[in-house]
């Protein structure tokens, strides 16, 4: 599939995902705080997509993918590599379509998120954790089962469909003024890009990323893609580079990308655990942990923080003592 | 207050606290799972106090005693004895009205509890965790200050607060078979009779308990109120005793009580942390456990579940080593 990376999706593509996917996905609630409205003297609205289904936005481009296919492409399966949520996901919507799933993961992955990808019924094949060892194993895989591959994010179907996230929420929430996402390889990001430059073009689109995965910043800055080999972050969903497709996105479209050290996104994980009693994945703290690094930025705003997951393994909480 | 505790609330009580709290309160959204409704072959309705102002259903009852204060008894403040919630939603209460709010907990409570109930700007006086040394503690504190004692749930003002959540619970779900909450001194499921028993007696009410404080079930069997000094459970909020009030409820309405183990109420709790990415406190997992218990009871029902509260000591989590 070389020729899609270089295919543009579409606002079209967006809407046709929406209506593709609907049967399979949940119309997330938005949540608000006065908590939060407080602290950060901002007005902040939360699109929980850590209820979504699979636990995490990634289902929405993972079905846009698995059930745009032709019956005869989808009888060989699906398979990809992925830090976790897009595996999940896709054995999600490969299982609700009755087609196999085939998953290559870092032998490091949490357990939990292994755990959950047997159970959606993904069949596991397990790399080293760097970028170079998962693509080496995951063209071993492909060879030998001739499944359609779905990239984790530098795919235009995933693209697409992670873009009705932004979508939903512009029909939840009036007169935004700022929508801010997690940025790994940009999948989310350039969905809301997608939707956002057609439909609200006024809104600011910022990134949040790991100061210590913190390649898309550098990338933004510099004007072309760095990629990082295996960057160590809590935020292990962040870990992956930039691609073509996603750099597109970000390159042309994100107003600005923010980060927060290591201690700060366990810190804004844990607060919004007690505060909100609702479960978010590191990954999915960042955005906060940088709105509440510059506050001055984000005071009198309407922003919207993508709540991306919720896939967490609750043995291996990050202020537990190991 | 001694003539409060001779007075039951009525339906209409009910209808004005709930004109009285709409300001303070949150209509709390009803969330399902898919999941769990497999697991169990029920169609479950949690209905999530646990995001509800203070982190938990208690603001009902609390709120109602403090707003229907006249200005001359409020003058004093307002105190009471709580194992945790009903003195952070009392506090909360009391700050809203910007009146004093004395509370006599137990120095065992959990430190976020304590933490919290000073962040709402409550006055805390520490006991011993029995329910004699608190009532002793209790008096000295209330005949010092002069406030109006709000009892946690042995008072009209309060069970008719805490029936409003049921009330909302009727509106935002058709055709329910059960409704199923925690019991401890029986506030909430005093509520919960006084609503149903008057705008929809044909609903099951369920009281769920834990095993290892079943005065509740004992008290149910007996026909008489039995009531246990310190009993010692994970589910920290449901130690205490029925009271008159709530006796005359659980003994008039309650169609049966059920109870679990903590391994049982542990496991339902943390299996709702992974699969509905909510954070619920031990006492309110007690439902959920009672119903994976006894699923042949609830299979094929519409079963309402009140989750009553969210405030966890997230250093502290029952599955974490110590």
């Amino acid at each position: 599939m070389k020729d899609m990376a270089l295919t543009l999706p579409t606002y079209d593509d967006m809407l046709a995902a929406h209506d593709r996917i609907r049967p399979y996905i949940h119309r997330t609630p938005v949540l608000t705080s006065s908590y939060f409205n407080e602290l950060t003297g901002a007005e902040l609205f939360f699109k929980c997509e850590n209820f979504q289904k699979a636990g995490a936005f990634k289902v929405r481009g993972a079905s846009n993918a698995v059930f745009g296919l032709s019956d005869a492409m989808a009888e060989k399966g699906v398979a990809t590599h992925s830090s976790g949520n897009h595996a999940l996901s896709l054995s999600y919507a490969a299982g609700r379509r009755g087609i196999p799933c085939h998953v290559v993961m870092p032998r490091t992955a949490p357990e939990a998120k292994k755990a959950a990808v047997r159970g959606y019924g993904g069949i596991i094949t397990e790399c080293e954790p760097s970028t170079s060892s998962r693509e080496a194993v995951f063209a071993e895989v492909q060879a030998r089962t001739g499944a359609e591959f779905v990239h984790p994010y530098n795919d235009p179907r995933v693209i697409a469909g992670q873009a009705t996230c932004s979508r939903e929420l512009l029909d939840q929430v009036e007169d935004l003024d700022i929508m801010i996402a997690p940025i790994g390889g940009g999948g989310m990001i350039s969905g809301t890009c997608l939707t956002l430059s057609h439909a609200a073009p006024g809104i600011d689109i910022i990134a949040a990323e790991p100061e210590q995965a913190d390649d898309a910043y550098r990338s933004f800055k510099a004007g072309r893609i760095i990629a990082d080999d295996a960057p160590q972050t809590i935020a292990d969903g962040l870990k992956v580079p930039l691609k073509e497709l996603t750099w597109h996105f970000v390159s042309n479209y994100v107003t600005d990308i923010l980060t927060a050290s290591e201690e700060e996104i366990v810190d804004a994980m844990k607060l919004t655990w007690q505060r909100m009693k609702i479960v978010m994945e590191p990954s999915c703290a960042v955005p906060l942990a940088t709105i509440l690094k510059n506050r001055d930025r984000f005071a009198g705003k309407r922003v919207g923080v993508i709540v991306t997951g919720g896939n967490v393994d609750l043995d291996k909480l990050p202020w537990m003592k190991s």
